[in-house]
């Protein structure tokens, strides 16, 4: 049975960690869920760390809101490069699933932003974990979370195996 | 007993750090408070591990207030990046507080600021440290400490458990 | 049998992992290829830490686009930084052939640039394992990937050995 | 016997380390000094690490002007953000002095900006060492090195001790 | 026998070793030269810690452009992140000569400045390996690397030994 962190933050303002968790488990089975809300991003790095050491998570979704001022740029870096050391020396893979406030138009498109960037890395999570072949036959295709995918611009026949 | 450690400086205009044991000797018993005053934000990074390492602080608050010039603000983002690095590798919670000069209009909002913002962050770490269940009925709740709440954009009835 | 790691994302819009492939057995053999496609940018890190680590890669080429807007240049930074600490760590270099999408005028011109870095990329990783005369022979020479060489500066006669 | 190192630089238009050892002769005894020159600030993370590793040293001042240029505040950052590294590192404070060279209007007031600054901070190393009670004291009080204090502005009566 | 290592890449526009080990050798003796050549300034930490830890370095020499595009200025920033890295985690000094592409005014002028702070910082290097006191003698000097330099603004008599 594999173990999937979910860290989210009682700053966002929306329960992305619902949205994943509801995604996950209509994807399929083999996994439980172990969940850490911390206050904010900034607190992220070390709440997925504790997931992946103490609690034997196999793979981390850290689902954040930063806002739209200046210094919660600044919040927004430094989680983020918190999250790449963890997952470096845990050797861990964490999804980093951050939407950022000014992304979108108004508080509507916002809360469809924070679900479906959270439920579609959610399913990145998953094939990570069970099925990253997926992910390979998807190499170079201009994917994106949330948003409309971009699309790839490669104009050559077939994709390497 | 749980070791809450509180860092904080002399070069902030407020003391922080009185509201901060104030807020929580009125939370809650459990606890001892370990208090270690640095100059200025670059020097809280050492001090918190030290409070974790030397002193077996469970968790610590950083308390500091970055002045309004741009080179504050590359302290600012030096001293974050130490508290993270501190965080990961101590595998132990550091509570950032830091009330940016400028995000108060005058003094007497300042004063107000710093006093509660670090009340309401010293709440976060006693939560972390005894009740996380708390933080998790919170996610994606929109909660700011100091200013008034962003809230939720979330329409969905019910949270997750 | 020397291993050579392709770390690459669903996020970009070219298969440069086709490329760098396609490159790499055109020059020549005595090397076996490990694929890792991840979502994005800033998952490359601890996938190329797991080709060095896991699967013995002897080098890593890290294949990525990041995208036009504000916040896909940060998480750039994010990912040239864990990728930077992944080289120190295991001592094993990775060569980062980002391609900027705002770099190239239009799709057309995009797809060339892709390709065109991500082959002289190749080169360059397949020079460092195999033959790194020919690079100190090029120091100083301006050399380019993907656009043209700059070209050197230098008005002194011959090369130092 | 207490160690206190001090690192300084050729690059710096003023001889900080002569101001901060005059400070500390000053103010006490029980300490011998180890001085280590480097070229620029990027060199000083280094030399800190062998002042505290290989030489022993307690605590460390490291001094130094970063120029007016912008690639001088690139350089300010990068020797910041070491000087924090090794302080994590060695579980060792290292009291950074730093002043930027258009902080002053002029020469004089440079030199002038340059010696009083060295000595406030060497004042702090000292503190740090010896009495850190003294910092606890001063918590929140808006003190600065160099230019006037700014002050408080608490208007709770007392301080918490 | 000292071993100084230079590493240098095929992205600068002017051979920087050449005139680093030109002027090393007309310095003295007492040290062999160990030369490593790579693509760009981002693969210049890794190079540096093998010449320290698998060639035996007591001190290297990393040479290297920056273009003058802003991406050409995220790379430095990586490139001198990873060589402050390094530094502190082999305890050894790694001397940076950069020389970004914008600070000349034409191509004759770059290469003129190439070539002076290649060698005027060998000279460093070689002062920190053979002779600190020198350093020493200097400290607050305003010693610059190429370009000329700024000079001292300290009014004191004498210098502290």
């Amino acid at each position: 049975m594999k173990q999937i962190g979910i860290a989210d933050t009682t700053f966002a303002r929306f329960d992305m960690a619902k949205s994943a968790i509801d995604e996950l488990e209509s994807i399929g089975t083999g996994f439980q869920i172990q969940r850490y809300t911390v206050p904010g991003i900034k607190d992220l790095p070390v709440a997925c760390k504790k997931l992946i050491v103490e609690r034997g998570c196999d793979i981390v979704i850290a689902l954040g809101m930063p806002g739209r001022k200046k210094l919660d740029k600044m919040s927004a870096r430094i989680a983020s490069e918190g999250l790449s050391q963890v997952q470096i020396e845990t050797m861990t893979h964490i999804i980093e699933v951050f939407v950022h406030e000014e992304e979108a138009a108004d508080d509507k498109e916002l809360a469809w932003l924070m679900d479906s960037r959270s439920r579609e890395h959610a399913v990145n999570a998953y094939d990570l974990l069970f099925r990253p072949k997926k992910l390979q036959d998807n190499a170079g295709k201009g994917l994106r979370q949330g948003f409309a995918d971009a699309g790839s611009v490669d104009a050559r026949e077939g994709i390497y195996h």
